[in-house]
């Protein structure tokens, strides 16, 4: 089994390769060979005996997602994406990388033709909903962004089901949770804070809320990200019937809750290195955000996340911090 | 006041520049100026004094665009599109006309900048809904199309909210339902025998129905949009916040009681004239379309259809037959 990443370079990407070099195996199949691809060279994965291609440059340029395709991976895992801030700061990169890129990868697919039809997982977002919002948004409720990120995710979706239907590929389309806690340096992401309040004082420092400690909203593990993308790598499409696109499930959580859940886990003095400085910015972006989800059909086809935020925080002292804490 | 049709050759856009001659004034401004475009070469109206540019060309193509809002128009009508049949036939020609097409349209405004900020109606459809539906489908309800048409129109859907929310242009999309009773030819839309089965029996001719008379779907006739279409051109877009699309009204109805309609104002000569000769390939696209709305947002902005399906007839009879029925 040959499987391509394109954004391999990039947290989630990384996280997922290690765990597919140490699994050896996707959905019962030996795997065979990997493409990684970012804008940027990713790293070759250490203690693997599969040939790996590595290959750095623009996806969205002419000619790339064809030379990407080329060798018929049989699984492409669809990663890269311009994040919210910088895609709403810069209006034709968003538009060039988020849509353009994703429907050349997709035309790219289609070109190929010959009975080819990959897996192909696309890493949607729950950006693709927008204010006034129920608490609880359940799996039929309409998508109508507030970003230019989120149309670009919600147009990649409308693509994916399309696409699928017409059998160009075997498309599934996973909402991610805002990935929380997000372990190294804060990326240009407006949910960034999201993690940096947990992470930070974690690490002995000190950490900015820029938004009210009321703001609840939706929250997944990176360990349980990419349980969502092995899951989503190897589900039978059938299953999905014609809506390929499904809210990943999460916990949702105030900000004043995730703080109580890390005093209950790391103590005050940990607690105590997050400083509220509202930054205006964000707290637009972030109000026209979701609150939660009822994500009946995600969790019916056996996708599963953590119970609760304290499982989140220790989730990342484990994998991120070797089960220490700064004092 | 200065007014730019697309699609102006097809019937909803020559009965819209039938109005606005007539009324020589939009939303209480006087018309200045049309633009008229088409793949085909639109008619000049006649009986009018205001400035008419003809221009045809596909607008799809690099400059097109550019070229058609040069100068300016004050309220953009977009109604050019590949029909459902066609662009589920046609799978390059569809992209190409109703996704690139409007996404250049839409670029070109933004690349005028400098303020130019015009009103642009953009004509979606029914087609953005695919089954599973309720009966009734709220406003909230996803956007989950069943044909590549209702795909590019979903995405011109987004496009057309996020453009407005960047301050691009004042967006009013509006889902059109079936127009039914279309007059003259059929065209390659899957929905054509909704009209046909109206129009040729009152004309005297043979109808074909390729769907069993159970299938309930949702009408309003071309005097009722050509309704919608002046109001979207015309009411405050703050009005509608940022979700800038809108499902129109309408009348559910099934097929029966079309039927029934018919022989109630015309009588059973004509609805014997009626022979059902089902065709898979309608009933595998009619059976992924809507059946019935509760369009709440456009009643509330004051958008109008008419009250019943013998209504819809009537109108038929009193714009298109001077009033009489073929015995």
């Amino acid at each position: 089994m040959h499987i391509l990443i394109l954004g391999a370079a990039g947290m989630v990407g990384r996280k997922l390769l290690d765990r597919l070099v140490r699994d050896c195996r996707l959905g019962g199949e030996t795997i065979t060979r990997f493409t990684l691809h970012d804008v940027v060279a990713p790293e070759a994965p250490a203690g693997t005996g599969v040939p790996v291609s590595l290959s750095a440059s623009d996806f969205s340029l002419p000619g790339e997602a064809e030379r990407l395709v080329a060798a018929r991976p049989d699984v492409i895992v669809h990663l890269a994406a311009i994040v919210s801030g910088e895609a709403e700061a810069d209006f034709d990169k968003g538009y060039r990388i988020n849509l353009d890129g994703t429907r050349r990868l997709f035309d790219a697919v289609r070109a190929i033709g010959d009975g080819y039809r990959p897996r192909l997982v696309f890493t949607s977002s729950i950006a693709v909903f927008g204010a006034p919002m129920p608490d609880a948004i359940g799996d039929e409720y309409l998508t109508a962004p507030l970003t230019s990120y989120g149309t670009q995710k919600a147009i990649g979706e409308l693509l994916l089901s399309d696409y699928t239907r017409r059998g160009i590929f075997d498309g599934v389309g996973i909402r991610l949770p805002t990935i929380c806690v997000r372990p190294g340096k804060p990326n240009k992401a407006a949910s960034g804070f999201f993690s940096g309040i947990i992470r930070e004082p974690l690490a002995g420092q000190e950490a900015i809320l820029p938004v009210s400690d009321g703001v609840r909203h939706w929250h997944a593990s990176p360990r349980a990200a990419i349980g969502f993308l092995l899951h989503a790598a190897t589900i039978d499409g059938a299953r999905l019937g014609d809506r390929r696109n499904l809210t990943m499930p999460g916990v949702a959580v105030t900000v004043a809750e995730q703080i109580e859940a890390l005093r209950r886990v790391a103590g005050d003095a940990v607690a105590a290195r997050i400083r509220h400085q509202p930054d205006p910015v964000i707290e637009r972006i972030v109000a026209g955000w979701p609150r939660g989800f009822d994500p009946r059909r995600a969790i019916e086809l056996g996708f599963t996340a953590e119970p609760d935020f304290e499982t989140i925080i220790r989730a990342h002292i484990e994998d991120e911090l070797g089960g220490r804490i700064a004092a």
